[in-house]
């Protein structure tokens, strides 16, 4: 796989994420390049210059590689049992974020950026009709990709049914649902978050402990995922925080 | 300005702006192709029917414009005091987003996507070294640019001052920071919110009333730009509603 970007190269670099080689657009010596490349050194990780044109040829048409592109070996996957797993692990009642059918890899990867951040145990996306980690999720997720754990599952709804039985509350992100800020969220959580313009299916809806709405005040009245999964995550951050 | 996305262009006919005429790919016949055509007859709009390969070439490549491309008359910007009249017209203290160095057309899109549902008053972007609302932004935002106000500048600095002459508070999201949730963020408000991995500048930094940060869990601890936004946006929002 390929990871591009100076902060994703980096990134790749410092999480002991196996990188086979950095190739680095020649004249770059700037103080960030610098500290990219001594990165590399450092971890005996092989750096081969090129002129800017075959950066170029190597990642996605019109892609801004900022002169440094990581050949890194492919994403691994978890499974639903290793996010569970990651919370026990650390104690804490598993957190999770479940995306039904989100096709566009920014936002994947801005949510693989939000769990990341917000210290959700991992990321349940579906095998069929949904964007995988690919190199432009990775680009996006700006080095979240190598910490965050990412199950594929063959059938959505029967991993809400296997995080049900297993005492984790699985609510759906979606409209005309009970108001977030009044709803109880406490205890072990996951949130289903719809695809682009399409929201969660209704059979899924059907099979959450309840939909959740963000409250909306204009006439589009669409959040995209990503930014809809960082409010509900971050509510219920806040709440753990002022529950302690 | 070319509009495309079926929910951008059906957005962009809902709302009045100058739709010049509408290209539909030849053959779109589903229900939501013939809501938005019927939708532009009505509005006495032109729709002209195309090959798909012609569509494909009135917008950026790879750009999924999902058999409909509208051209629209350009994007109007409005001035700071168009926002604050706005805000004082719907009789609610003023409320923006100030946006230092943006420069990814996904991130605007996706902030005025906030803003409009959140009820933000507008948004406030330098004039160089910065987004502006093109294409992309509009196509992201799905329909927000139609209804959010954008005011562009020439320094953001002097915004801020001019803000804060005003009674505005306002407030840098960045690291190292007081807790957002901890913080005061009563009253008149703007967030000012960094570019792609820049964050806000030091100046910038320096005539805001407060640094704010969102509290972060992982080990890569940076939030995109909207994404960061909505979280900051939508805790006034939980507040505000929780005072009433």
């Amino acid at each position: 796989m390929k990871i591009y970007g100076r902060n994703a190269v980096e990134e790749a670099l410092r999480s002991g994420a196996t990188v086979e080689r950095i190739l680095v657009k020649k004249g770059a010596n700037d103080a960030h390049a610098s500290r990219i490349i001594r990165e590399a050194a450092d971890r005996g990780v092989r750096v081969i210059y090129r002129e800017g044109a075959a950066l170029d040829r190597e990642v996605p048409r019109g892609a801004n590689h900022q002169g440094f592109v990581a050949e890194v070996t492919e994403f691994e996957y978890s499974d639903t049992d290793d996010i569970l797993a990651l919370a026990e692990e650390r104690g804490e009642k598993p957190f999770l974020i479940l995306l039904d059918g989100v096709e566009d890899p920014h936002n994947l990867g801005a949510v693989m950026r939000v769990a990341e951040c917000a210290g959700v145990h991992g990321i349940i996306i579906p095998k069929h009709r949904s964007v995988t980690v690919n190199d432009t999720v990775v680009k996006v997720s700006s080095g979240a990709a190598q910490y965050v754990r990412v199950a594929k599952v063959t059938n959505i709804n029967d991993a809400i049914k296997y995080l049900r039985e297993r005492g984790v509350w699985v609510y759906a992100l979606d409209m005309d649902g009970e108001d977030l800020y009044s709803a109880d969220i406490s205890g072990a959580t996951a949130f289903v978050v719809g695809g682009e313009g399409k929201g969660v299916s209704r059979l899924t809806r059907s099979l959450c402990d309840a939909v959740l709405s963000i409250p909306m005040f204009g006439k589009v009245n669409s959040l995209n995922a990503s930014v809809a999964t960082a409010v509900a995550v971050y509510e219920k951050v806040r709440r753990e925080r002022a529950a302690k």
